[in-house]
């Protein structure tokens, strides 16, 4: 997959969880997640976590694509939720760069 | 941010997780965080989730972008320490997509 | 609630647990966890740790009750499926004192 | 270990966990623990839980007997911050007895 069409697909997804904000909750899983709350769309993310890494542990490449893709999905609900973005993460990561820069930091709070 | 900027961002962060790789443990936190497996890595995506859980329910937006970044960032390194990437999560999504396709998947599986 | 019935349940649901492991899983939630495997009983237990860290934050006396009990259950899943119980725990934990021994363990890995 | 030893352990914990309330941050990592408020008490529960679910995963009963002892010490500490102890729970799993009827309600959300 191309970068452009990675960015494309994290776009589409973006504005699709936006758009999702005012669709009936009847009809869409987003939906339904945005009315039942921020603790609800948190404790997914919480779940989808959890998933992952177990995932991750029995080692088996598909799942693990599969529960990052269901984790990647829920957090992304979770920023759109709190008004943010992923570009709004991406620009927090680039603050703690250069990337040496992040690196340092983490050295001093392993 | 503009678009560009954060896939460059996410591009710049995962050529860094895949040099990494070969880093010295003792220099770099990343290189340290490969070196202790793949059992570690997880847990540390498990416990940034939970922090992130925990900041939007509090709702401070700084925390909880500050926090998404932690998350995303051990995402990454989890994926690359299987040798995988945020292509092939964005190419997962993709395949769920048209993206009514996923919203109909999420809504037989609440 | 007394000491002699606070052990007295937690001896009854032991016993219980134990006798699911033979259990029909469609007419025991237990014994369909069982037999859904250790993967899914230990997903189980890290999702309702989110839930009731979530619980916590928010403060409602009554939901971090309700919880707990659900993580103090399905932990005790998690140990029957490995054929350890609470009492193995207490003598973990009895074992890592006199109990200032357990502070000084603690202390030293913050 | 005994009934009344398990009894024991878990007593003189829940006692020590209510002293470490008045105790020096300093010089008492539980003390410390409560000092830094619940989100952080909270934070502790979900990932012990995380390392529990790993270690069951891996399987080493050493491992799952050591993190389920961290899950179990970081729960009493939390119930004890909300002014809650284990007897708590207890009566609560005891509400949703006869046993059978606590079966029932699983049944009923999987």
């Amino acid at each position: 997959m191309s970068d452009t069409d990675t960015l494309t697909v994290l776009h589409r997804l973006s504005d699709l969880l936006k758009q999702r904000r005012t669709a009936d909750p009847e009809k869409s899983y987003v939906a339904r997640l945005y009315s039942r709350g921020t603790a609800k769309i948190a404790q997914k993310v919480g779940e989808e976590a959890v998933e992952l890494a177990i995932a991750a542990v029995q080692g088996d490449r598909d799942d693990i694509r599969g529960e990052a893709a269901d984790l990647l999905f829920h957090l992304m609900v979770l920023l759109e939720d709190a008004d943010l973005g992923l570009d709004d993460v991406a620009a927090e990561l680039a603050a703690r760069e250069n990337l040496s820069g992040l690196e340092e930091k983490r050295r001093r709070t392993p």
